[in-house]
């Protein structure tokens, strides 16, 4: 009998990678200098705060004043006033009623999906959001039922027709590969005339969407609607790290008392949460930045369709060109990295439809002639890459 | 027919918490001052790092270099080569082949258990891991069987009687509630005649078990093996926030190509990562903190059992003391709290037994009269709360 050494355990990794490799799907980390002159078209840092100085300035403080880690879970000693203080005033900026800080919106979207329903819960989930709320349909052991993307009366049917009491209608405000807006007024009617609950994840439209950025579940009027939960990232148009639930005081008690990933994770770092705080001060102060950051999408979706792309219609900072494949996505990536513009290349698996695509991120901070440089690059190095056009 | 307000909708939240309250385990956050004098007992920040000069210095110059946010997804612009440098420092200090950082360890643990499984294979844990290992196993679509705890006979047998080809063995180094050490050396054997992979939460582990500190794997001679995963966290003792997947190359890669909670989340903030190299650095020139870290356990378990009570027997930094429901033990927390000592108090659903604690973190900074205070202070509230005492 030979002797085992523990290394064919792992042999079946080696065939998916082959596999992934003849696909054009193989990753790569990338990692980035600190001092880069590339022109970020990619990040989802929309309001360009993720360096500014009071938002940098405020997280080195907090870490000296506070320390480097939030040193426990979120109930033992992870939470400090600085915690406190940023659900108070992001509560406060959105309009809800309160608010809870998780270490990652992945985990916010976790806690509120699983902390929300259970057995006795129907979800009704638009097929097209993201990967952390699919994550927390699978672990909520609710009946699932995927509906079609922003379609109102597949929702409508599925609470009509649902076989459990209780029932969440789950979806993205502004979707993640395309930038589009889901119907939030109409699903949170649905919801209301069937005794459900809609949860939001407004990641992508705080910052960005509504009156100074107060995000798309507010533009909506639901802020404080006693039956919708919203998630947010601090992440992107903050600049920071971390996520939070927000909603009515009831609910936020419950994710404190129930949800797993709350009660187990540490809690965010004093760093990320005053660099957050500081954000939204910004926000406050300066309320042109979420709609310069639009127009700047709008901007960019314009030029680029006028030179032929399949580009998306922009609701925030989102702007996404269809590409003919994920080979052709990602030479057309490179290539505009290789003259210096970082654009997003999102193919399968992170894409709903298996249509890969260049994201562009507008970014309120981009000038007008960046936004010029970047069209000429994109236009280039699309026509070479075989890029979708309805011009010959 | 009335207006509907959806008020309603979140009434059973109402009727949980009731119910909550009455069992003793309704959860409150409570934030703590930036300039707390209260002797801290509670905290995983077991080397004492997280206020370190050195550690928070690099996190602050670190956020004002590289921003308050990694700005995206790690694999898109969520990656700096700040990363890439933990990444490598963190693979080599445990002895590791590759490492790759995530967000927080709950994120790093549900990736390790859904990329590395699936349907094609068993799972087979010990009832007391980790509720992010628990909720990566029910992500994992594998077939899951629950081990009685550190029962290597259970493990041996449900492998051998597996219906699957391929199988994990999944288990904390540390376990976190009582500090007892799993059986790495003899799980790893029974992993490689059954081929199977072995995976280890060493959350607990790294920076106080083992050379320098290297934590439990690498003490246990596993740090290279090529069927053994490693899951580490950044919070602890080192200090900052985040985790990380330790392991061989090809499962590294195959993380990064695959894992969800990778792809879909943002990069871990430039200051955490900062931090993180920061403690590795202090832990390679200070090799002595782990074991005053282990010493102070011991002392603070010896003193405690010889005053009457029910205490674990330490392995690394945590030590915990039985208590006779979750009223008494809240109770006991709260009259130590009053007196200026912070423990942890640990009830269900956060301890696998249904036997609720005080969980006491032996710090290496602890200086001895700090050890003598904390011990007066359990003792004299113990008995006026009703603790489990084997003396009259």
């Amino acid at each position: 009998m030979s002797v085992r050494t523990g290394e064919s355990v792992f042999d079946w990794i080696d065939t998916r990678a082959e596999a992934r490799a003849k696909a054009g799907l193989a990753r790569r980390v990338r990692p980035r200098p600190a001092d880069s002159t590339d022109l970020d078209l990619a990040s989802n840092d929309y309001l360009g705060l993720a360096r500014d100085k009071r938002v940098t300035g405020a997280a080195a403080a907090a870490t000296l004043r506070w320390g480097a880690g939030s040193t426990g879970s979120r109930l033992v000693t992870g939470s400090t006033e600085l915690h406190t203080e940023l659900e108070y005033e992001l509560a406060n900026f959105c309009g809800a009623q309160s608010a809870l800080v998780f270490s990652s919106g992945y985990l916010a979207n976790l806690a509120a999906l699983t902390a929300l329903s259970g057995p006795g819960t129907a979800i009704v989930a638009d097929q097209h959001i993201h990967a952390s709320l699919i994550d927390g349909t699978k672990l909520s052991k609710a009946d699932v039922v995927v509906a079609g993307h922003c379609d109102v009366p597949q929702v409508t049917h599925a609470l009509a027709t649902r076989g459990k009491r209780r029932a969440l209608v789950v979806t993205d405000s502004v979707f993640s590969v395309d930038g589009d807006l889901a119907p939030l007024a109409e699903l949170s009617a649905v919801c209301r005339e069937h005794d459900a609950a809609l949860i939001v994840d407004d990641a992508h439209g705080l910052g960005v969407v509504g009156d100074g950025g107060r995000g798309a579940v507010h533009a909506a009027g639901l802020a404080k609607a006693p039956d919708v939960v919203t998630t947010v990232t601090l992440s992107k148009s903050l600049g920071a790290q971390g996520g939070a639930v927000l909603g009515s005081g009831r609910v936020i008690r419950h994710l404190v008392d129930t949800a797993r990933t709350f009660i187990f994770d540490t809690g965010l770092a004093p760093a990320s949460v005053a660099a957050s705080l500081a954000a939204l001060r910004i926000l406050r102060e300066e309320p042109e930045r979420p709609a310069r950051a639009l127009d700047v999408a709008q901007d960019l979706a314009f030029r680029l369709k006028e030179k032929g792309f399949l580009v998306s219609t922009p609701t925030a900072a989102v702007v996404s060109i269809q590409a003919p494949s994920p080979e052709a996505a990602f030479a057309w990536a490179e290539a505009c990295r290789t003259q210096g513009v970082v654009v997003g290349c999102f193919r399968p698996p992170s894409v709903p439809d298996r249509i890969s695509r260049l994201r562009l991120t507008a970014r309120a901070d981009l000038s007008d002639g960046e936004i010029e440089r970047a069209v000429r690059v994109i236009t280039e190095t699309g026509a070479s890459a075989g890029a979708v056009s309805r011009r010959p």
